[in-house]
């Protein structure tokens, strides 16, 4: 399936114990920039950042993806790059991720073999295709409800995630309107990394968010829930 | 200022004596489809095209662009791609065409050095700033009102497109509201390759349309007109 570059791999090992996954949104983060929440965030420990922002010119995204690039570099953490390949390549980013109406997953690899590729799934027939098309991993949601996207099919709930991370032979993050207090259920449903925008983005303390997030994390990882992949410490 | 390869200088040798340049516009197409107006204006003689298509999916773009690139290669025909730079470089197109809020010229150059980079410019700034960061050509318009895109700074008028052509060093396409009965005055102005979307995507016979407008043009540059670069059969 996936014949990635070895520094695909290292990327992948990495993002595989990263635990939390932050997804930025500047018009969400409570009249604070992206750039301020990210530093936050990387202080208080988060090793896996998605830049996306869906309503800046493609000139201020390249702009502030370099910042990002800068900031999550000296953190080691990895960043990932929303919707576009040519940004990511441009900044030298560990990924780009990618939604169903977005670029071609076949042609993003072929564009950066180096690049982390993930996909935007929400049924197990999307899931399945991300997978065969060459995906490095696949989002399954939205979980909860959430306020954060439009969105007019339904939510999955615990079951739906189970149904599509049951054909995942790849991993698989979860995303949507996902609160701390979600974290135990996500874990035992074999999820290992949670991603999440307003819970650390609109947080009066983004960086105290990270961190109990990952000490939640953590925890519920120790407590031996069984499930796919590994978490955290591994 | 451009340190272009080989194959990036051979691709602009072309697109200077191209003379006519099509812009594509699925909604403006007069209910036809794009990849219909692009096969019927390469019939008629176009060797110059550029895929703006702003009302579809990337996923869509992309592979019309694919689609696009195969006739236009076929017809011995330079391929644009408005904005995306992952999609010129994924369908192998001869070069990318940037707005003023798009992906930053530099950052484009790096990515794909055979790449012919074309920015789109308003004003003696922006034609000044876009030679500065390496563009291998520049759009001055629009020149006439257009209906073809929203705009709400002033028309540049043939005045105003001298002034602009006057501190180009590079070669320079013209855009907006242009008819064919604008092109002498255009290639007096020193234009010597005239950029159109609806003049062709909304003719009642777009190969005709082609073919007549390169007709005029051909005429236009005989009357010996003065101005920059060369034209056509040069």
């Amino acid at each position: 399936m996936l014949t990635g570059s070895s520094l695909h791999d290292e990327r992948m090992r990495r993002f595989k114990t990263a635990g939390l996954y932050l997804v930025t949104s500047q018009p969400l983060s409570a009249g604070r920039t992206t750039l301020e929440i990210v530093r936050a965030a990387l202080a208080g420990g988060v090793k896996l950042v998605q830049l996306r922002e869906k309503e800046m010119t493609l000139r201020e995204y390249a702009a502030l993806a370099e910042r990002v690039r800068d900031l999550t570099a000296r953190a080691a953490a990895l960043m990932i790059v929303n919707d576009h390949v040519d940004v990511a390549l441009a900044v030298g980013a560990d990924g780009v991720h990618l939604g169903q109406d977005d670029f071609p997953i076949p042609a993003a690899r072929r564009l950066g073999p180096d690049l982390i590729v993930g996909a935007s799934t929400h049924s197990v027939e999307e899931a399945s295709r991300a997978q065969t098309e060459g995906a490095s991993y696949i989002n399954i949601g939205p979980i909860f409800p959430t306020g954060t996207k439009q969105w007019n099919g339904k939510f999955l709930g615990i079951e739906g995630l189970k149904r599509i991370a049951a054909v995942a032979r790849i991993p698989f993050t979860v995303m949507g309107g996902i609160k701390r207090e979600h974290v135990p259920e996500l874990v035992c449903a074999g999820a290992r990394t949670v991603a999440l925008v307003t819970t650390v983005t609109a947080a009066p303390d983004p960086c105290r968010a990270v961190a109990e997030l990952l000490a939640t994390l953590r925890e519920a990882a120790r407590g031996g829930v069984s499930g796919k992949g590994s978490l955290l410490s591994d």
